[in-house]
């Protein structure tokens, strides 16, 4: 096996783009630097004409983040994770927020083909674009269904629910509700719902299934809860992700519920945000970090050989963060 | 003055990528969004050929944006809008996480300098970072002092900072503190600093400044911040972000001290995100709409033409928003 810049890098402790400034004597390079590369270069017998092959001759390293929305703290920290690690392996992101506009999004399925892009990371929710399809680039899914043979990474969504779920009946909630998105055909997050009511039917408990639409404004999703919190007498609210819980706590205040005492509420997602400033939240916890390293090896492996095979889905564990809100 | 594709775009109500679709005659478009974008030809007399001039001749219709973070909502917030708005306009970002990491932005200016992207807006934290100074690119700076001759977008953060302590003030305290960052030479967030210290001079009070590092980690601050509670019986505290704002209430709540009673918290920003999911927090304004009008326009007027002459500051105004904690 030849040896990679990459190598180079690890061995000498530096980011591939510092070895490749030092081939090609380009920018500010302290002497220490340049003398740790030079002698990583030598001990394991590197050739930089190699270098040539693989940073110049392999594509314009770009490569495309489709997301919903940055602004979500969840897939903020994903997006700057992503970016942190392709950067260090000498790539570097165009970023898309498709939010729900199905139209932006092939737009830029098609401006991101024209572009050559070296391939795709895409976690967007907008269904119905044929371009998935048709783009010929290396695209690795992050929890959503985009195409047959476009691998899907994701969390154990099906357990997560089911934790959730079961975590609420355990701490003595019976009139347990779930806040989803509206149904999508075929994406993974529906398990979340799955799992719910899997757990709901093994103790004989009525489903209580709420659904808001992905492109509701936080506004008129905030009016609608505080409608059903106030007529339903719930005890407990699994919300498949961590705002709508936070907006499900909001309201819990304004209507004078005590949580957990009346109100039991577990989110799901777990952004170091969500962590960081909402500790007290119960929730499923996504790990974060894995999805990272298996977006972009995944991706890298088909950027390296187009037609490897991989698998269609790859599900991540998922656990439960207990804080003051169950 | 010659008809732009944005005018066209304009008047046919859709988007200057889907004009040039359309007179490319590339892409899925339905007859209705042919037929609109031929009238608003017609009407406006425009020529095809200027159109060729201005999308294909013009670089690479990529724009650099290198932030500290978009895991920050309000950093995320800015990048979604500043994408949407650029994307209308028939550019793609580059997306630069800063973070701390002075050499990583280093690289990421030449790297953005080598791949010919057509500008940048830079909003990071980093000092001393001499590629600003030689990178022949346009750039606009949001909120920081990069370089001699490099406008900067702001707010006017001494109003902002006026502003939070008049009002901590007429609400009744007088212990107030400002929690801030370690001081950056020439930012112009240091006015918010300053802002706090005029009002406290006028009201003839002793000021009460604690500062964090950029690069502290959410739980080392919140640990300093509990010391500082229940140490010095603070009445009022100015938080120059709303992170920090968070933190406070979160160890004021700990500690038994009770929000806005015994202690007022102003924070500083006012995202989306925290309007929609910490509506109660008292906090300093942005108008993150104008600044994303204002980057983009004076940007596109340096790519349009390189040396004309634009301000050295931007300076627009804020507002305090009035929640339940002060």
């Amino acid at each position: 096996m030849s040896v990679k810049l990459t190598d180079v890098a690890k061995k000498a402790g530096v980011s591939p783009t510092t070895v490749s400034r030092v081939i090609n004597n380009y920018g500010y390079l302290s002497q220490k630097t340049i003398e740790k590369v030079h002698r990583a270069m030598e001990d394991l017998n590197y050739q930089p004409n190699s270098m040539a092959r693989s940073l110049q001759g392999k594509g314009t390293q770009l490569i495309g983040l489709i997301f919903p929305s940055v602004s979500n703290p969840f897939f903020g920290e994903l997006a700057v994770k992503i970016e942190h690690r392709l950067f260090d392996k000498g790539y570097k992101v165009i970023l898309c927020n498709s939010g729900n506009d199905t139209e932006k999004e092939r737009e830029y399925l098609r401006m991101l083909a024209a572009n050559k892009v070296d391939g795709i990371i895409a976690g967007a929710h907008n269904l119905g674009i044929p371009e998935y399809q048709n783009v010929d680039l290396p695209i690795i899914s992050f929890d959503r269904y985009l195409d047959k043979g476009i691998p899907i990474v994701s969390s154990d969504n099906f357990q997560g629910g089911s934790l959730a779920t079961e975590h609420l009946y355990q701490r003595g909630s019976r009139r347990i509700a779930v806040f989803t998105g509206t149904n999508e055909s075929d994406s993974p997050t529906n398990e979340r719902l799955e799992g719910y009511l899997s757990v709901m039917k093994s103790y004989h408990l009525q489903p209580l299934v709420y659904q808001f639409p992905l492109e509701q404004s936080a506004f008129l999703k905030e009016t609608e809860i505080s409608s059903i919190l106030s007529k339903n007498n719930l005890d407990g609210i699994f919300c498949t992700d961590d705002l709508t819980a936070l907006l499900v706590l909001n309201k819990a205040s304004d209507l004078g519920i005590s949580v957990p005492d009346q109100l039991k509420v577990v989110g799901y997602d777990s952004s170091e945000f969500i962590q960081n400033y909402y500790p007290y939240l119960s929730t499923i916890s996504q790990p974060v970090d894995q999805f990272v390293d298996l977006l972009i090896d995944l991706l890298l492996k088909r950027v390296e050989k187009k037609d490897i095979e991989l698998e269609a889905n790859y599900q991540l564990p998922v656990q439960l963060l207990q804080g003051k809100t169950s």
